[in-house]
């Protein structure tokens, strides 16, 4: 089942992360009995490293949190389709669902480019939905950027 | 110039790493100025954190150390060829040359799989090296997952 809700949370996460100057992008995870154990924006350009996205984020908060490099059963609600590092991290952290928000042709690597889990290189595919709350997270994201060009 | 002291180095961490448990894969960072400016072999185990391979940190140290995301003008030497995520990283700190030993059909994402590189989604294609101290690598490699299995 996919809830509106965690993409709601993610989708706040995506709108603090514009107020402090980042792509407006949000992450959720979802622990296999449902609850919120992690969630961040974008955090690159604060933190000086090209890795802080909000997927991986989130997905190093959670790992630390239960002490194991793998997230079973766990569900990952992200703004904006992944780009192949993070599909890459969500392929090895071994995240059961991935459900994500705009579609991102110009550096997505799920659907578009790298398509990291179309290869057998990727040891786990997650189930993968898309589109959910694309219209909000794409309005934020060319917001975004319309501001700054 | 590729310098076999810096993959030597890489190769030392590489060890260090099967000394501590850890797949046995280790990375320098070079700057500009021909300085080693960081040096890490894989820790996903010691800090669950399936994002904690010997590339990630090193580019995540030397950005840290520079206040930067981006790395222009750096050399990467890593023992192996690195993963789809690995090799996203790279490319959004804007690497300038990659130097990688053993290859890697298994996961590799350069010259096998997702080929982070040789789409239009990756904003930065470093310069690839592969082949320098392949044997050693690959030899500590087979020998830490013959010793596991």
């Amino acid at each position: 089942m996919v809830f509106t809700s965690h993409m709601d949370l993610a989708l706040a996460e995506a709108r603090a992360a514009a107020a402090r100057g980042e792509v407006p992008v949000g992450a959720v995870l979802i622990s296999p009995a449902g609850e919120v154990i992690a969630r961040d924006g974008n955090r690159s350009r604060e933190r000086a490293d090209p890795s802080a996205h909000a997927e991986m984020l989130v997905i190093r908060a959670a790992c630390a949190a239960t002490g194991s490099e793998r997230l079973p059963g766990h569900t990952l609600y992200v703004t904006l389709e992944p780009c192949a590092m993070c599909a890459a991290v969500i392929a090895a952290a071994r995240i059961a669902r991935l459900c994500y928000g705009a579609s991102d042709p110009k550096s997505g690597g799920v659907a578009h480019g790298a398509k990291v889990f179309s290869h057998p290189q990727a040891h786990h595919v997650p189930e993968v939905l898309d589109g959910i709350g694309a219209v909000e997270a794409e309005t934020l994201l060319k917001t975004f950027f319309a501001t700054r060009r």
